[in-house]
């Protein structure tokens, strides 16, 4: 039997902000979720285009340009590969992002937000 | 500016069942959405897994072996590359499901549901 995941339960297992979770897998790509609230790393990723799905809340992008992505529940956006972006959000939200497995969540950039792949699925292993 | 898509309004603009509309492209990928209701047609599709996320009602696939995965909103499934899959929705359900950009939606089935990749993308030339 394929498993069906619950975002809601995903989300429920989360305490700790940007943090993301890896819920599925298909074609090579991660299907992330995370709690945001607050200021992210600005970053960005050479080669990886990155979606997001707002679930919850309010979660924004700016843009070098000055340019700002907002989302609100049940937008989606794309940043697209080598577009430098500063996601933050103002309260928390909830967020479904999708990204190859080998992508960094913080690109080249190396922070305390900073987590490794291995521990966005360490709950896939236990 | 980057575009930011509803899909609310995106779901608005649909007036076919089981007929895919691509709301995003990221890394090959062809993020799509869908209205369902009813039968659609058995298929799979041999080198490509499929990952779908309810947004309203109920959609199920069912699988050669007797099992069937039943999401409802918040839910997601992936269906693994190679395997038979027969979705249906008991009422309308909206769905938005992943896969690569080249993906046919009935796989190697031909169907009068069969919708072309033009067909699915023809809204972002307009």
């Amino acid at each position: 039997m394929l498993p069906v995941a619950s975002l809601e339960e995903e989300f429920s297992q989360i305490t700790e902000y940007f943090s993301p979770r890896v819920i599925a897998e298909a074609n090579g790509q991660y299907f992330k979720i995370a709690k945001m609230k607050g200021e992210f790393v600005r970053h960005n990723h050479e080669n990886e285009d990155e979606f997001f799905y707002v679930i919850k809340g309010v979660f924004c992008l700016r843009y070098d340009d000055g340019s700002e992505a907002r989302l609100s529940a049940g937008q989606c956006h794309v940043t697209p590969r080598g577009v430098w972006h500063h996601p933050y959000a103002p309260d928390e939200a909830w967020v479904m992002f999708v990204e190859p497995a080998e992508t960094l969540h913080t690109g080249s950039v190396e922070s305390a937000l900073s987590r490794s792949v291995e521990s966005q699925t360490a709950h896939l292993k236990s």
